[in-house]
């Protein structure tokens, strides 16, 4: 796998902040002699992506900068809203992964129900139309809202009873796994999985190890 | 991750051949400070799993197997009927992948609908049921059985063509992703994506990239 | 139907006392001049089937059975978990119905939508899976776990208020049918029906319904 | 059971050598002990029911034919349209089965996929709907039609030719079960069942096997 | 469209109470020069249609009436059983909405989910194999039963906090479009939809502005 | 409905003449006492809409017209990839329908199953999600591509005999009605469907006519 380029991981936002969250929580994929994983902030992102109009706004930033980064092996689109996902495959021959579609596929290996934790209530609703269009519908428990914000995922002392409550919900909705739908909640994930005895899965990590399977692949 | 056990990936036939090829597939996946990935043959097996009554005869020795090796980190069956997968999940906390299951679950990470190479034609009426058991089958475009045996799909100078032939027939019922069927054809995947134009998926390296994702999550 | 063999009743479990209960329900099947119903034990069973462990235990010793069987006109594994159906009908050329597969299509003959009474919480993450693969979840109102072993489902005099209380709830979800998932409920069978205006279908019954179909429709 | 009225089998369109033909099909389901399964001709109904107003037609009269059969035990009509069914149900507490309904769940407990042989194809447009509603549409292999009447199905040397062809592309399509959408198709079945090595359902005959099993059950 | 008929908009009920009530809803789409919408009460109706008798009684004679109208230039049934829909589609070239499917239809182009405003608890058991039939039992959030007369609908002033009531139950299961389940409730559409902040469809009229779009396009 | 704004029809591509053309087709629904329908070119969109990115192009744009209109009673993008369409819909109060969903909608208030008419082979697998999205994928007979360009779909004499070839298979697949998939095959609709026999539907039409409703819905 010699000269093979690094797996990037966007973050569509312009939250460095929240980039390093993310950076941190790949730490476990960098070996020595593995693919580099590299984590990069989109300037022209908004600082959060909270509604459709955010979304459309970093597709066509997200389409250029996929169809500059021609040393990719790998891209990771690190937004659960999975923005520009289709437009920036066709801008380059290498894959591109949507952390919602990885997170969701992965937790299908995992569990025969999955459910999500978002942080919105109005999440579900754009939520539901992709799980129909993946064909996986059929499988989802439910779609919880926590109503709290970004920061608040990350640093609000009650975030996690929140993920506790509305996770025993899902549980009991019949989910095996459950998907954090907010890059700040992954900090929570080892205590959310042994408190509700389920599978938690940061769909970020999810993306990167299948990025890093497809480049393996690639390279044996 | 210091101290996190092996990934066993179980050939759960006896034909030692077989665990040798997947063995080599799996190379790209070893990294010096990466989880150790171990290939093991499982000596119960039949030297091939060709019918139903031979996926049912592994089954117990695969949970026996599974529940015996308490030191793995995650578990890999790599044989494309996804033998005794549901009760080893019951055998060990560690998670447990069937490269069916992760095999198809890669391929709608990389498009709309995929496509299966098996190598006989009996094979489609035993996993149409596990496509609708996984709610997938609207996202299938197509199996295409080969009908050829397991030492041909690995020697046979005839198989390439075969390959092109049926990728072909999927690739125009709307696959935009194939699956290899058979740990034999791994050897053809790069020169078949090439030929086609198309993703082609080894399902063995599809789940040990989701178990090393899951390995890794554990340990971040 | 001269000459016709019996069809072959299997209780996979090792409790003598369930195939009686069986047996005693089939009664009614029985006619001086029609095929013979006949209910054998699995002696290599386990004295109950509770966990995907005692599933897979049974399997193959079924099939052996089922191949043995050469003078059967039919068989019925009788236990809801239908082990080993795949595998026995690939032992005999004759029918081979599993309980659960008949009573759910019973059931869809008798009312749009059909809920489950099983005696665990935990049978619907196991049911769920089959419903999909049978393409029926769309009509499943409910799976009801009673949290009862099975000598409470048939001695406990409290099991017909428990029946009765999640059968009610299965109905305000839409359930026209309800489906026993345990032989020892057979006996509230009647009064449960008459309870709440609803069909009360046991399973073992509807399997042996079709078994008869298809014998008849041989004969015929 | 004693004390046990009739299956009565109502044939809705007004041809007695119809209702001859399904008479003489029941015949194994007639024995000593067991109850009657009575073959009635609707006097109301058109020489053949052929097309939608034909279904609307017999509508009614058969709503108030099955209010009047209060001796009855259960129903079956006898029309693959399943005309009527949803009425006729509301008119009496007797189970009411229709053909159509009885032969595809029937169908779906011998094998995988089933398919449908029609007399016209026209049947395909009215069918897929149906095969919708009741859920089961993923699992039709598909709805041939030979384009030949009632009496051609029955008496024509040339049908059974047309079966086999029909039926063998259905087989190669992934039917593992073919059902007979016409009562004069029903001399055929044996001989087609051997002739393509499929499970071969004659519906009226399944719908009076589930409805014996219904009546049965309320006897025991 | 000089010369084309009108769109013929049929009560198939006897109540001409209830006919102009709908004809009132349909004077937006009345323009001088646009095309006639004329509204019928189908004499040979009952008062109300209120159970599948009902719905089978009305069937001849809308396909007898529909064949009459050789003048129009589309049909709308305005019930919401869509009593009749498919022989009225067979009698005449003219197209032949249902209010029912329309409305569905068109809740489909405002929201992701639906939701249904019923007059009784009983209705849902006969919208939802409808749903299925359509294929689109997936988009449907729920269907609430009021448990009021027609009158009551339309009369009573209870009846406006009933729709809010359920209404907001449904928006809370994700329907962002509600379908007025009768024509009694079309005078709270409005303020309906004012309360909650939902679209609320009059199917009625959705159903008129397919038949509208039908002529214009025939006629440009 | 005095003082009630225009119906906004937007053809997203920067093609004049393509806006004339649909113009022209909605002239029937122009009516001297009815709502104003009118059609605008958008400036900033590409010459025509070919790929994804065209799409994405065209988003931000539209969702800025959308907002900038608030003299619009309803808006239509006629464009049959139906671009922005979701972020359009939170940037006014007015319903935004898209010119595929609406045809596809109302096509399936005119027939059991559609297909669609498409300019090139690779329109299969962008609208082939999107049916899962709405859930109605059961409902499509196929979607054929002609691979011709938008000019030649309206000025080359070869056109229509590829639509009645392609619309023929469609119909043989079981296709009722046939979608446009183009504005330029509009002026082919009448001839079509009468060569055909089936119902041929113009999408933006079908757009129009449910706008209208909605229009004069909140005008009654």
């Amino acid at each position: 796998m010699t000269g093979a380029g690094p797996v990037v991981v966007i973050n569509p936002n312009s939250n460095t902040r929240v980039t390093e969250l993310i950076s941190a929580e790949l730490d476990a994929f960098r070996h020595p002699g593995g693919p580099e994983v590299e984590c990069l902030t989109m300037a022209e992102g908004p600082f959060g992506i909270e509604n459709r109009l955010h979304v459309e706004q970093v597709t066509l930033p997200l389409a250029r900068l996929v169809e500059s980064r021609t040393d990719a092996s790998a891209f990771v689109i690190a937004c659960y809203s999975d923005p520009g996902l289709e437009v920036c495959r066709t801008m380059t021959a290498a894959p591109v992964f949507g952390i919602q579609e990885a997170g969701i596929l992965t937790a299908l290996a995992r569990a025969d129900m999955f459910g999500v934790l978002a942080l919105s209530e109005g999440s579900a609703g754009r939520q539901r139309p992709n799980h129909r269009r993946m064909g996986v519908a059929v499988r989802c428990a439910g779609i919880a809202g926590l109503n709290i914000s970004v920061e608040q995922s990350a640093e609000d002392p009650a975030t996690f009873g929140k993920l506790v409550t509305h996770g025993s919900a899902l549980k009991a909705q019949g989910a095996g796994a459950l998907i954090l739908g907010c890059a700040g909640m992954a900090r929570h994930r080892k205590a959310l999985a042994a408190e509700l005895g389920l599978v938690v899965i940061d769909p970020t990590q999810a993306a990167v190890a299948m990025a890093l399977g497809a480049v393996a692949s690639d390279g044996s």
